[in-house]
């Protein structure tokens, strides 16, 4: 499912020859603009206001945030199951569940 | 796979008791933050360099990008699929090939 | 007083000749990540819990925001009190007081 | 001059009655939303056609930056001069001139 998604984003990207631009520097300032924009929808509100009153925006923002995401994996040649795998058991080391247990302190300071 | 991966994401927030945390709002939050921290290999060098000398890093702060992205995904009960292919086609008529081909131009200003 | 605090920072900077890293775009990210580092502290809490707790990162990472502000006019040869002047003048615009009153809505949707 | 920018800022709010929306959090977040709009103008080119095509924006970003950082200050009843110089002495300690000269490595890997 993942390699379908991917592969639609890469024609998208092609009909335009946009790879041109997609440098992994101007890809990683793209997946923090795009989740500015999905921010966006919860500034002046709480959660439950901007569910309600934002969800289509909110949505495609979030898309926005994984197409980036996707297309600078692509362009790195990474696997994504992998990467977040193996930052799953990263967190593990610095979130060992005794100390962190219903606990939102940074690992820095727990 | 993409199940596979939302299914030990949720596990490793499970076994913490972290959900009461993560509300839609301070998750968004959550995937600017990652967005700029995989934004800050890319801090004074150029992609090649970044690429060199930081890969083990920028491998680590994409997958935390995705894993907040699949957790508000999950927490608002959205289908990563369904909205990818969705903002894909919206896109399609923001940037239609015959003005976007080779132009990096913001729809806005096509 | 903003010349003495911008004459400060320049000062900082020359004594470990850090010009050369300054261009425009890359301190443009830099913004962005201070600002990331200065939310970073609202994750997960209210404001009231934040400032209560984190004041003195609050402080550190707002004159982080403010410090990379400051070289960017700089670098752009800006004058502070024109674009902050001028800009409040547009928003005038954008936000007329008699729609924008007591309503936080963005003006694109006003 | 600051004292004259920040009554001119806080004027415009007033007028609106939006102190009520501007808790610390909101604020933070909006920070970084416009430090996003700002390095936009910067996204798919570098700094020099940024520069040349993007000015008008760019000032406006950077104002908007400012507006947000003055009204959090403003609100924590911080003292623009006093956060600023007590940061740039902390930067000094980070990075001292001796291990920092035309060196880019962030402190914690100096």
């Amino acid at each position: 499912m993942l390699d379908h998604i991917i592969a639609k984003i890469i024609e998208f990207r092609n009909e335009r020859d946009w790879k041109q631009y997609h440098n992994p520097k101007d890809l990683a300032i793209s997946i923090s603009l795009e989740a500015s924009e999905l921010l966006e929808n919860f500034q002046w509100r709480g959660s439950e206001e901007a569910v309600s009153e934002k969800i289509g925006n909110i949505k495609d923002e979030l898309a926005d945030v994984l197409i980036y995401s996707l297309l600078l994996a692509n362009e790195l040649d990474l696997d994504i199951q992998q990467i977040v795998e193996s930052k799953i058991e990263k967190n593990k080391v610095k979130y060992p569940v005794e100390k962190a247990y219903g606990n939102k302190t940074k690992y820095t300071e727990l």
